[in-house]
């Protein structure tokens, strides 16, 4: 073929990443063959200490270097509220805002038949282990508006309901600054579902 | 930060590539961190092999794990014709084509007083001894229309021109199935400048 075969190979690499197609592997595979040796070097060890260094924090399995987390450890966070997310990226979308000041907790996915995911196998008995313990007042469930999400959602209401806590889903509507003409269906019923007294 | 230090120090790695933005970084990042063990070994085994064993020949500075380089080495190509490139990948995207026969010559970069880029830091010297052993009957320069190209290109042709060969510059002119209304006036300039008999 075209390419010489380690850089074939490397271009092959690159494009299993998401959003990656031919063209930026060979973009990519072009700009690592440019840099220095030891930068070479240098990226090749950080991805695999990443995989090595980054596991999931054995109290909210949130990815980290730490155990636990530097979440978890920190005794500045609220532990009466507690954060239920899909995965450690919806984490860290939560953590940028600055706004949240409790600990979180990773399902690890959510709840899909068709993808054979049962809650068997995400962090939900880890969850109701944890939330056993009494100091959890609140739980906030930022799951996405998806079937999955719905599913896992209810799933967990079920669950927890009895548990004499306060449980709340966080609020789905028009995005900040977009247009009410241009939403779809769904996202406006939601948002009508959610209307709020005006004070 | 939001990231935990290992992966903090990939996505700022994975951000210097080019296109790569900090949210596709993290994209990157994460698909790292979900990817098992063995295949993060091996993206970084082929990073370092790439880098390794990619080199530029020493006959066309085409880079190859082989010396001479694939093309070099093939015995079907025709010697009479010598394409002539900024880069190792103006090799590739002419190979796609299959139409071109000949060899190349990679200069590694343009003219460029702005980027300090002379000629005697492009492989002009090694292209003046290739041509000079007599086999090669055209040079074709299958170089960018812009202002270093054009200024490669006519430092080139008052380099060769004694030598009594024939030289070429790949055409410029409307791209197939563009829209000439949309074409900008250089383009078009060159067009006219290009326009050849319909036979």
């Amino acid at each position: 073929m075209f390419y010489t075969q380690p850089l074939a190979k490397l271009i092959d690499e690159f494009q299993k990443f998401p959003g990656v197609g031919p063209k930026s592997a060979q973009r990519m595979a072009f700009f690592v063959l440019n840099l220095p040796y030891n930068e070479v070097t240098s990226l090749a060890r950080s991805i695999v200490e990443c995989k090595e260094k980054v596991k999931p924090c054995q109290n909210c399995f949130y990815l980290s270097a730490l155990n636990p987390c530097e979440i978890c450890a920190n005794l500045r966070r609220e532990v009466k509220s507690l954060c239920v997310v899909a995965d450690s990226k919806d984490v860290i979308a939560l953590e940028k805002t600055r706004e949240f000041r409790g600990l979180y907790h990773v399902l690890n996915g959510l709840i899909s038949p068709l993808a054979n995911i049962g809650p068997e196998n995400l962090k939900i008995h880890e969850l109701i282990n944890r939330v056993s313990n009494g100091s959890v007042e609140e739980i906030i469930l930022a799951i996405n508006p998806t079937i999955e999400g719905d599913t896992t959602v209810l799933y967990l209401n079920k669950l927890l309901k009895h548990l004499n806590l306060k449980i709340t889903r966080i609020a789905f509507g028009l995005p900040v600054g977009s247009d009410l003409e241009l939403a779809d269906d769904i996202t406006l019923v939601r948002a009508l579902e959610g209307r709020r007294e005006v004070v």
